[in-house]
């Protein structure tokens, strides 16, 4: 007789054949492996790019915040913050550096992720003690990382309570714009956005697949052989089918990638982003 | 009459109000807010430091590796990887680089997270096109973030199947090093490593208390005034405590972040680390 334990686990299992073949398509692997609703819920993430109007419930941000807080962080330094902007007019000042993205005027919240050395520069001030240590590369990258694994965390959180994100990488087209603001104060700059809010079902989207997980999981060494140029054509041919599903022009991902990164132009501005942190406070000597 | 319904909700309120007084102690917040078990892992996360020898369960690194390609990634982009390593001779040499940390001797499996731009490289080789957008920071920046963003989920994953993890930031203290030992093409550099295993209980740590969450978290604009000397010294306090409770030396925040970025000694040697990158790929103008 089938308990309702048996039901939830054969539920289980097909929730993950099922998420698997949607995350890897043709390159799907075959194996068997252990599956829990954390696991489904992360696999099954998508970037959400059109939103309702509704609010946020009660009390779901602080509680996003204190998943952010609980990630890890470089000996418990904390070096980064987060400002929520839910002002109309203030997010449509955002919008406007990060190239006009709708769904940032449409989310009821947009979190904007700050790396984040003023509080211990201030430490410092009131102390008379030196920190010369921030001025160095190593000391941004140490707060860039701790504020995507904060950021992450907030994404899964966030997800779990059935919300949608999308991070906004495009505030980084104006550092200095949203530096000011956000009135950040010197060894502060924005690493990205998030929006967050209900998913508008009528602009959902798929969950998008991935290169094979041969050519980004390697074993005791790395080894380039294994993204061949089989996998490749593969992997083009499923995000064009990927894209034809979703009404999108289609487009081969090599050929995209290729665009994204052909030269100082094709980054948007982004080609001086080195400067304009610098002008924020981060050395990076 | 009481529900096994009504059970588990009363069950997962009590175990959010611990969670949420672990993490902030003396600056817990008192509103409600909305919870399940995926914020519950994630509050309740701390550092291992301690490992079990036994491996992980078969096809358990294929999801880990699955969720973390599940992450965001800028533009689609996927510029990471990740190298697993379980060689104890490796493994040894890393921690020996690593400033012989033992728990990366202990654990089964020792990840490697690579920010990684060779792939695009190999194309843009394959196929005579340029890329030159690669050797600017705002692409090793989008290389770095969405290394994070993806080993973040990989370590949430990891917990939800009872797994324990901690980042080694220190495989930074040799980077040119790090990438010999991983055979790393040109443009892929190590950001950080992270233990997997089942921990040890006989090695157990608590939930380590974070800054207030006034203090990491504004609203429309950064408000400095709400790290108050108040704040910081409850917070010293409640460090001090925590220490206490696990046997180490107490010490207070602000005066470990102080030693920690005193000067470029204090970094432990990745005072270098933007030469050690650039000479990995990384021109980062």
């Amino acid at each position: 007789m089938e308990t309702a334990e048996h039901a939830r686990a054969a539920h289980s299992h097909q929730r993950a054949k099922k998420a698997i073949k949607a995350r890897y398509r043709s390159a799907a692997p075959q194996g068997e492996g252990p599956w829990n609703d954390t696991i489904a819920h992360m696999l099954e993430h998508r970037s959400v790019r059109a939103y309702k109007s509704d609010a946020l419930p009660d009390g779901a941000l602080e509680r996003i915040v204190a998943a952010a807080q609980s990630a890890a962080t470089s000996s418990n330094m904390q070096t980064w913050s987060v400002v929520a902007v839910a002002d109309p007019e203030r997010k449509a000042r955002l919008a406007k550096i990060a190239g006009n993205q709708k769904h940032i005027l449409q989310c009821p919240v947009l979190l904007v992720w700050i790396a984040d050395h003023s509080r211990i520069r201030a430490l410092g001030e009131s102390a008379g003690a030196p920190v010369e240590g921030l001025d160095y590369f190593e000391s941004f990258l140490v707060a860039a990382v701790d504020t995507a694994l904060a950021a992450q965390n907030a994404v899964v959180a966030a997800e779990s309570l059935g919300l949608g994100a999308v991070y906004i990488g495009a505030l980084r087209n104006n550092p200095e714009a949203v530096a000011a603001e956000l009135a950040l104060p010197r060894g502060a700059a924005a690493m990205f956005g998030l929006c967050l809010g209900y998913a508008d079902p009528a602009g959902a989207s798929d969950v998008k697949p991935r290169l094979p997980q041969t050519s980004v999981f390697h074993c005791e060494q790395y080894d380039p052989g294994r993204t061949t140029s089989e996998a490749l054509a593969a992997y083009d041919a499923d995000m064009q089918a990927f894209q034809s599903e979703q009404g999108m022009a289609p487009a081969p991902w090599t050929t995209t990638a290729l665009a994204r990164f052909r030269n100082a132009q094709s980054l948007n501005g982004r080609d001086r982003l080195k400067a304009a942190f610098r002008a924020l406070g981060f050395a990076m000597k």
